[in-house]
């Protein structure tokens, strides 16, 4: 079943009671990353509809108590067997919430929790649409509009046709930087991931996964709104500070980080969703779109820093290797 | 008026057209980290009562599109003249939201924007219940109760009664361990901030207020669940890490980090609810005080530190120093 189909199931099977009440939004570190747009998303644009976003364990040991059967609840986990994501699906299943999961692994544990699980497809070579980022934000605007309606819906599924090919011309078009980046940051130790709005989480996300996880270099996410109240006052000639620009409502803060940036910091890369073209899309609902594009870019850079870091992004010293 | 009655007087006004149906919680910086745990507890304990919590600027941009008249917006700002919180109570009035403001300043620009203003009060020999933390989680606990119920109401009341003794006994308990803290910390260019629940917005407050701002030290707050699934990986002998343990539901959490922590890491300090005392308030609704004591325990760590690197906590080289 696509994303409307499984929508339209649960939106019938939850009529009798009305309908669906709340989404929760639950994973761990990449795929709770994943899920921030469509938090971002339904924060903005739902009246009634109401959203929590939960790393796992946190959803498992302090469960919200309006859980229950009017409860859609969201679970994603890359490799399906994450103890904290297959408790918190179990957990949503026992107070009777409906559960879609999504995995990359057919034979996830994850799936025996699902009244709806959806296999996704991962790697460089497939559309975005069909990564997990961009199903949840569909989950959730499918939702949105089943529940209480979505002006934007259109314009919404146009940005899924156009996002692939945006994202496909930005790679070409940072190709030359990710290079670049990786011989001017190569030797750093710390990092500042800034952005805002639908692109925060992925500041969050690179931060600990391709940078910390992946690279075991330090690294942290500021949102570009709370720079100016605390942050900025380490900013120095030293100190290297990655921003991902939005185009939407938001870019006015990232715009604002940038101004300072430029004038304070020494060492600042900066990932501009509209200089990459996302403009193209409806700008109802592009805001929604910058996220996806900053994954896909920031996986160049990443790539490019593994690369001359001799440091392979599946390194890992802990994760998978010790008991915890 | 007092938290009591500006909710009752609240929701009278509003009784005609349904009554409160979401509480928006906007701020910046530091006192964003106040609201922290209001928004942990409404999103735990809530049925049909919303809650939302940003950041100023970006609730001035990108405003939810629910903000209405059923909506309360509370709105903290200790000079009380921090331009994207003055915006935000002001955008709030027009979309005819009803807007309590709270600042430590009584000619506050905010101020003009408030249907009520709380004047709260501030340092260490004041009473933490008088403080913003506790005042706004009080506000969302009179709320919730006036509007669905809450269960633990009369626990939460004798919490707060409870509170402020537990923190002075604490904070005599850690004397020593701050002054010893500060010399073995002295010079380290990096922490990492760890806790869960109620308590992860104060690990985010320490990082960006009390060692990014007020001490120009590199920081980083991660959530004790999040920990395990990509930041740990950067966990060594060196980098340090301050842990903050919670007594209650997600405490669970910081014990496995604990764990994984004293088998991994170099340099941990760990700051443990438990330990210092706040066992002593009702079971119900102990972990929503978890953070009203670690700010205040905090303080004292900070102190220690700004007085051993004899950098002042007021000392700024951009914030109310350049434009920006």
């Amino acid at each position: 079943m696509n994303v409307n189909e499984i929508i339209t199931e649960v939106s019938a099977s939850l009529q009798r009671i009305g309908g669906i009440g709340q989404v929760f939004l639950v994973a761990c570190g990449g795929s709770l990353v994943d899920m921030y747009p469509a938090k971002y998303f339904l924060e903005s644009e739902a009246a009634a509809l109401q959203v929590g976003m939960y790393t796992a364990n946190e959803f498992v040991c302090a469960t919200p108590k309006i859980l229950g059967a009017n409860s859609l609840v969201i679970v994603c986990s890359h490799g399906g067997d994450t103890p904290e994501s297959v408790a918190a699906a179990k957990l949503a299943r026992e107070r009777r919430a409906v559960t879609v999961t999504l995995t990359h692994n057919d034979r996830a544990q994850l799936i025996e929790h699902a009244d709806h699980n959806i296999l996704y497809a991962w790697g460089n070579d497939t559309n975005v649409i069909d990564n997990p980022m961009a199903i949840i934000l569909s989950l959730c605007v499918e939702t949105l509009r089943q529940v209480e309606g979505f002006a934007g819906y259109q314009d919404f599924q146009q940005g899924l046709r156009q996002i692939n090919g945006v994202i496909a011309a930005g790679r070409r078009q940072v190709a030359g930087r990710c290079a670049d980046f990786a011989r001017r940051f190569k030797d750093e130790s710390l990092f500042y991931i800034l952005s805002s709005g639908a692109s925060y989480g992925h500041a969050y996300g690179f931060a600990i996964c391709s940078l910390m996880e992946m690279q075991r270099v330090n690294a942290s996410a500021i949102h570009s709104g709370e720079y100016f109240h605390g942050p900025f006052e380490v900013t120095d000639g030293e100190t290297p500070f990655i921003l991902m620009m939005n185009e939407g409502r938001t870019r006015v803060m990232d715009e604002r980080a940038l101004t300072f940036l430029e004038q304070y910091a020494g060492k600042v890369e900066v990932i501009d969703a509209r200089e990459l073209g996302i403009g193209a899309l409806p700008p109802s609902v592009v805001e929604f779109f910058n996220p996806v594009l900053f994954y896909s870019i920031m996986c160049e850079y990443r790539a490019a820093l593994a690369d001359i870091r001799h440091h392979p992004l599946e390194t890992r010293r802990y994760m998978g290797q010790v008991a915890y």
